[in-house]
């Protein structure tokens, strides 16, 4: 979308089954290996009782839904935070959500919250700042 | 590392060469086929003159190096910001950094700046919080 298309309040919203499969994939190509997210045996005996998602693969999806979707291409990725609310399973059905927050004209710059929530919970919350190519 | 063996200023570094491989493979599990970072042709005639790397591909590094190495494994991640500050060619060797900043002993929470480098010039700056398990 181009800069002069986009508005305040836009949104876009993306519903994702994070597979066991999605996450042994991240974790062979970031190396992270943290058995928390990979070793079942082990992440039943932890506080989580059971495997999670790594938070970065959640950051992936942000970058994913930006690139492609709002503003989509053309986008300049500036900056990402994201707050790891609740813990993700594995095989969660997830939404991740993306809404425009502020617009600067002079420098086609997008403000976003970038949000993920199963059901009606929140379990990541953050914002990027993009820059739009047109 | 446990929580009480760590301390302001302790540092760890990696070096990597970010292969196309990694990066292909990065857009096949994100979804992220954002073609700045996939397309030859497209990226040379953009104002990269090239493909550059996904700026979460370099969030996944931080969170391998935290989840294994500074805290390392027993590591739950909180929270992460980065500011992608120039781009980062196909091939590159860049270095990560993680360093201890903060520690706040009552709830075993370590805050961590998380930085990428190449050469001397800084690529992506940011910084993390992390909760040690023990």
């Amino acid at each position: 979308m181009k800069f002069s298309d986009l508005k305040i309040g836009a949104k876009f919203e993306s519903v994702i089954i994070v597979t066991t499969e999605n996450v042994i994939d991240f974790a062979r190509i970031s190396g992270d290996n943290n058995p928390l997210h990979i070793d079942d045996e082990y992440s039943q005996k932890s506080i989580f009782k059971g495997r999670i998602v790594h938070g970065m693969l959640i950051g992936s999806f942000f970058s994913k839904a930006i690139a492609s979707d709002l503003p989509g291409p053309g986008s300049i990725y500036l900056q990402q935070t994201m707050n790891f609310l609740k813990p993700i399973y594995h095989n969660s059905t997830i939404k991740i959500v993306i809404e425009v927050k502020e617009l600067k004209p002079e420098k086609n710059i997008v403000y976003l919250n970038t949000t993920c929530w199963i059901g009606i919970a929140q379990v990541v919350e953050g914002s990027a700042i993009v820059k739009c190519l047109e």
